[in-house]
């Protein structure tokens, strides 16, 4: 079968490789029908990370069941599923805990070992605790609803889980940093899912803002540093918010975030910290924050967040402003890299 | 008057200084009973932070109210009084929330231009906003409460705070990571206040973890670093513990508070990171941890603290073990230090 494969810092292609199957009777064989490049895939293809030559790429991707194991008894042949970008058993201490991305026996798609989301098909290890299937199976599902349930893979839910991590509830004031795929959802998750009253999106590419705005940002802050924190601190009578989310993970976001959370604040973070291992706590200290970090465990989301698309409530997939057939994957990192594109969606 | 002065980096003595007094309406001027010596009065001692030559010393005392300005509505003259370690307003958007050791006209007892606990006598500002009386007035309680209601200036309440900010409640399991009075104190409000059911305190000293187990420890681990981490995770079926307290705040300190917490667990932080300003952040991501920081708001916790104290169940004072007059301050600040003493008070 054919799939994306990492190169050399800056170059990404489809090749040939061995077609997925089922290996484990708790496998499910899928048969992808999108895929999406993901913001943390760019960390590679930057080289901020290392990446072996050849490695499988892509992490998000929803398609049709082709074959199960026999073990499985929760999906199907022929259902339409979503994958969370990391596969779980639900059944452990940590899934219990609705921590999916810590299961004791979970993975991550594209990992050595795995297939990538970014290919033809893909083997979905522990399909049971993994996969959801979409309620009346691929005839049911209206073409337009497509985007929003491959959003459901990551960026809708880690956004949400932002917000979450964050505190935010009904009525909250909170403030996104980081207008991506993850923080553009963050938005829509604290606005739609948590009844955010004000919400306030720091974001300095207009058609980013813009579409903060769709999702239910109230204001949107275009400087940067400590002008930002500045403005956001104007828009909040001096106090800063209670709630903030960090959805990039870089030293410059994180200062922004500290900087304007009020006086016992709480900061949801699910920026990952390539770049920034090493965080300040005693500005933290004396502020009285509590920093809540975590990759998010989309799985626990996804029964909602499926519900919430399918009735129309909910459209996280007005992200995806690029769609490329699989064979132009080197043409979307590059688009998402340079910024020309939020989020690229992948037609094998 | 005569007060400690801090002469140089491990020299600690009385001099005489200019006499405490009113100064705004709002003050009060408070009669010294008991101070006491702070875990964080060691910093400068030992010559890890500065301090400039001739400052006052110590931020921990009670008294008996000499005068009061003539806005002061709260407390009277011959009132016996506890002094939270920092004055605050009481009113202002941060006091509103309880978090009054942001309080915007707060400040710190002992810092330039105010009094020192370790003294005669201190000007109190914001009286109403900071003291609180014991009911009955001095001659209604007994001497051997005085320890106790010493304790509640700082200690006491700073170490129910780390478990409040860990999120125990009843029926935790907790860990507590430091043995001074604060990590002693933060056995005793988990044990006492909020219920936890399991608590396991981190010594090595022995007359430290016997007074941990008279507070409620219900496990003493000796071993530190890798090993203690591994001890706690014996004990917890290898889960590691959902509530933290980090009541030392060093990098090793942290390291292990980080290493024992369960996946998805939260650490109250109330050891003041002097020496450790820098915190990897790349596993509290992974672990999917919930960081709480803050400098006790000890004005928040004093009413129901008091209460407990004078109705006899609650005895935050035991953790005194070593009583000398204040003109042997030197002495014992040097048995602090040398960790003869839990803690040291002081009678004027």
């Amino acid at each position: 079968m054919r799939a994306a494969i990492f190169e050399a810092v800056g170059r990404v292609a489809v090749a040939e490789v061995p077609d997925a199957e089922l290996r484990e009777p708790t496998d499910a064989l899928v048969r992808v029908v999108r895929a999406c490049v993901c913001g943390s895939d760019l960390w590679a293809y930057r080289g901020v990370i290392p990446k072996t030559e050849g490695s499988r790429l892509g992490h998000e991707f929803i398609g049709i069941v082709e074959a199960i194991g026999t073990a499985v008894r929760t999906v199907g042949i022929g259902d339409f599923v979503i994958a969370p970008f990391q596969w779980s058993d639900n059944t452990c201490a940590a899934c219990l805990d609705g921590i999916q991305t810590r299961c004791e026996h979970g993975g991550t798609f594209g990992a050595a070992g795995s297939d990538g989301g970014q290919g033809e098909a893909v083997r979905v290890p522990l399909a049971d605790g993994t996969l959801i299937a979409v309620p009346g199976g691929p005839s049911g599902v209206d073409a337009s609803v497509i985007p929003s349930l491959l959003a459901l893979t990551d960026v809708a839910a880690t956004g949400l889980h932002g917000a979450v991590l964050a505190g935010v509830t009904t009525g909250s004031t909170v403030a996104v940093v980081g207008d991506g795929a993850v923080g553009l959802s963050a938005v829509l998750g604290a606005a739609t899912v948590l009844g955010a009253d004000r919400i306030i999106l720091m974001s300095r590419h207009e058609d980013r803002g813009e579409l903060g705005r769709i999702f239910g940002a109230t204001d949107i802050v275009a400087e940067r540093g400590e002008e930002g924190i500045a403005r956001v601190r104007e828009l909040t009578r001096g106090l800063g918010v209670r709630h903030v989310v960090e959805a990039v993970g870089t030293p410059k976001s994180w200062k922004m975030a500290i900087g304007m959370a009020r006086v016992g604040g709480t900061i949801g973070a699910v920026g990952v910290p390539h770049t920034s291992p090493q965080l300040g706590i005693f500005t933290p200290f004396v502020q009285h924050l509590t920093l809540s970090f975590g990759i998010a465990p989309v799985r626990r989301y996804l029964p909602d967040l499926l519900a919430r698309v399918l009735a129309g409530s909910y459209n996280p997939g007005a992200v995806f402003d690029l769609d490329l057939p699989l064979d132009r994957v080197g043409d979307g990192y590059a688009a998402m890299s340079d910024r020309r594109s939020i989020k690229t969606m992948l037609t094998p």
